[in-house]
């Protein structure tokens, strides 16, 4: 199995980047090729003592920053690190990709260099949230602000594949994000969305879920549009955050209490792994030809290695052939 | 001050809203009219040993549940405890109203029988969020699935009103509720409102928010859809509730952890206390004629409580006249 890593991505790139590659590489048996400025990421392995056992550095000069137009990714800086493994990821030299860059770069790669699955209508980001002993997959978190009730219908197929063939559920619940679970909630979107989801042969859809359901087990794919997805997703990172910091202070606002503390300090760091999101990798951006995971900006190394094994995971499953299967029943017979 | 209570609406009514206002009747010194069956309310009363002190009934016979349809409580369900409820807040028997019922009743209740404020386009529901040391608005929660950018940039005059006539800031910054900070993100819709609320001189316009913003201290009003700002609502909710399961669970999965916890529960209180939405009461019915507050369908008596201490401080915030004033003032000069 290799994976190509955008060495220059993220807010810790190269450093992290390359100590969770190293990391992927002993822990999962993975062979990694990073992409990026060679002297600099030989010299950052060096200078940290990062292993270089089955790691090769392919050379790219450019770097794709956060403030950079998605689209220079194709052109202007494809011979960005980003951009190099976007084409290497094309020529087949590898099983799938990580990138902890512009999310807009990686959505535009994705689609324009290796390209979409014959039949995706939209690509989609797709992290995996963890909830009690579930996962759930919200799809779509970004990627496109504006839906149709055709890409949302799709994202349902193409979630449900993943979750199943990842092994993290026999028959994938699919429930679509509402502002309430009657049918007849939402905008004109969501109410046509939910009829061509109610059709869908391909998926177990279990209707209308609220934003609190992603912690109900109700569902273990909540399709929604880019916009709200996002919305979701970003409340629920900053709702965790900010408790986290609220039980920090309370817990340690005395010497006593500090103390106590310290003394939970296992049964804390287990809850703390509970909630940790970067436990499951990045996003996953399903509807492409080949695996390709979305590490998130802030990624460590830990959070990084996670994201290689996603990507390993997502290769392995071989989601992407049964997505590409699918599509193509259902072009030769709707309602497949 | 007199407020009026919508005696029947809620999951713990009437016993818990009784209860409420009984304690409000003591720590605020309101006066109250409760609506409902009067029988079953002064049997309710009688059982659970709640003081009538400074508490009238007024007889209504019908009871709006949570599956009827909004519009009921115009002309089928008007004789329902908070149709009478509406007409006594129209009437100017109260200063102000607080239900915990059907909220699409409330809003319909609010703006066809109170009335809009001349000049409001839509109310909104506007709850207001604990965050760390500072108060976050968030409006609109629900009323309105679909909204027009003249809509949103209202909202922000409104709420920015609202939290200022409160006391809660001096000059509250706005923040739109968006997929990204940069001025070009999210849906023509939030494009376009992102320009008219620039515009706007009527309040401190701070630009786009991430929903992850509600917690960074960025903005005390973040103007949203009624879509997005309800599934932001939603996961707020959700993910603390979840967290709190979580952190339960760690902390009391031994014998030992139970004790030490057992001796920390003076500083998990108060955490659970700083986390607590109750605590500020409901969402306000924003654009209304007359102060209304929507308290949480779960309320027990202390959250009730707290409801009617808001709807207290609504009507003394004179906020509605202050709304009046800058949309009349508005009409004759634009852009004041």
């Amino acid at each position: 199995m290799t994976i190509i890593v955008d060495g220059m991505g993220g807010d810790h790139a190269p450093v992290e980047i390359l100590k969770g590659c190293a990391a992927a590489v002993e822990e999962l048996g993975v062979k990694i090729i990073v992409t990026g400025p060679e002297d600099m990421l030989k010299k950052t392995m060096e200078d940290h003592d990062i292993s270089d056992e089955n790691i090769e550095i392919r050379h790219a000069d450019e770097i794709i920053t956060m403030e950079d137009e998605p689209g220079c990714v194709l052109k202007a800086k494809r011979n960005s690190s980003m951009g190099l493994a976007f084409d290497l990821l094309k020529n087949g030299e590898a099983d799938a990709m990580v990138s902890a860059g512009n999310s807009g770069a990686v959505l535009a790669g994705g689609t324009l260099i290796v390209k979409r699955i014959p039949g995706v209508k939209r690509a989609a980001f797709a992290p995996v949230l963890p909830a009690g002993d579930k996962k759930v997959m919200l799809i779509d978190s970004g990627a496109n602000e504006v839906c149709t009730p055709e890409y949302l219908d799709q994202f349902g197929t193409m979630g449900a594949i993943y979750m199943k063939h990842m092994d993290f559920c026999d028959t994938p619940k699919v429930g679509l994000l509402n502002n309430g679970t009657e049918e007849c909630k939402g905008t004109q979107l969501h109410q046509d969305a939910h009829k061509l989801m109610k059709e869908n042969n391909a998926y177990d859809f279990v209707g209308n879920v609220e934003a609190r359901g992603v912690f109900d087990g109700v569902c273990d794919v909540l399709v929604a549009d880019g916009f709200s997805g996002n919305v979701l997703l970003k409340a629920v990172e900053g709702t965790a955050l900010y408790m986290m910091k609220i039980m920090k202070e309370a817990l340690t606002s005395s010497l006593f209490s500090t103390i106590l503390t310290g003394m939970l300090k296992p049964k804390l760091r287990k809850m703390k792994k509970k909630l940790d999101y970067t436990e499951e990798g990045g996003a996953v951006l399903l509807g492409i030809c080949k695996p390709i995971v979305k590490a998130h900006g802030s990624s460590n190394a830990k959070a990084f290695k996670n994201a290689i094994r996603q990507a390993a995971d997502f290769a392995e499953s071989h989601a992407v052939e049964a997505i590409t299967e699918q599509l193509q029943k259902q072009k030769e017979t709707p309602n497949a």
